[in-house]
């Protein structure tokens, strides 16, 4: 991968369903993948990160929510501490 | 603040209320500020993450849930793309 990509995580609160479906939408549009259920992270760089912002921007519209879109370097990413506990099979996540 | 500080984002997924509850608990005891519904940040020292990583991880236990704890340099904070629009004023996150 390019030197310049770094991961981004992608965090959001958006109370509308089908607004929060839309966010997620994006997000794949823009290959990330779901990390939790309302995060996405994937490699991204500079320009696509910004693009993407203005696209979920736009997505958001003037419905209430929050969007943080959130650059982790490398360095970075090797620190992550991540635990998961199965889910049930039926989930589907 | 000392040179190791950095922020550190926690997010989870937890299915059962209490416990989700419990782990925003934790995370407040270690100064950090919820910044989305399951998300937390603040400064924290390399021990004082693990610390908190362990502590997260026994207040979960054995229920279905996801926790990450993902440090971030000021680098990169400093890139952070943030936009939120208005909630409404009953709610109190």
């Amino acid at each position: 991968m390019p030197i310049e990509d770094v991961r981004t995580f992608v965090l959001y609160d958006i109370v509308e369903d089908k607004t929060r479906a839309r966010i997620a939408d994006v997000c794949l549009d823009f290959g990330l993948v779901r990390v939790q259920y309302s995060a996405f992270a994937g490699q991204l760089n500079r320009n696509k990160r910004e693009e993407l912002f203005l696209r979920l921007r736009d997505t958001l519209g003037d419905e209430v929510g929050k969007l943080l879109v959130q650059p982790v370097c490398e360095k970075d990413v090797t620190q992550m501490l991540l635990h998961e506990n199965d889910e049930p099979p039926e989930e589907d996540l």
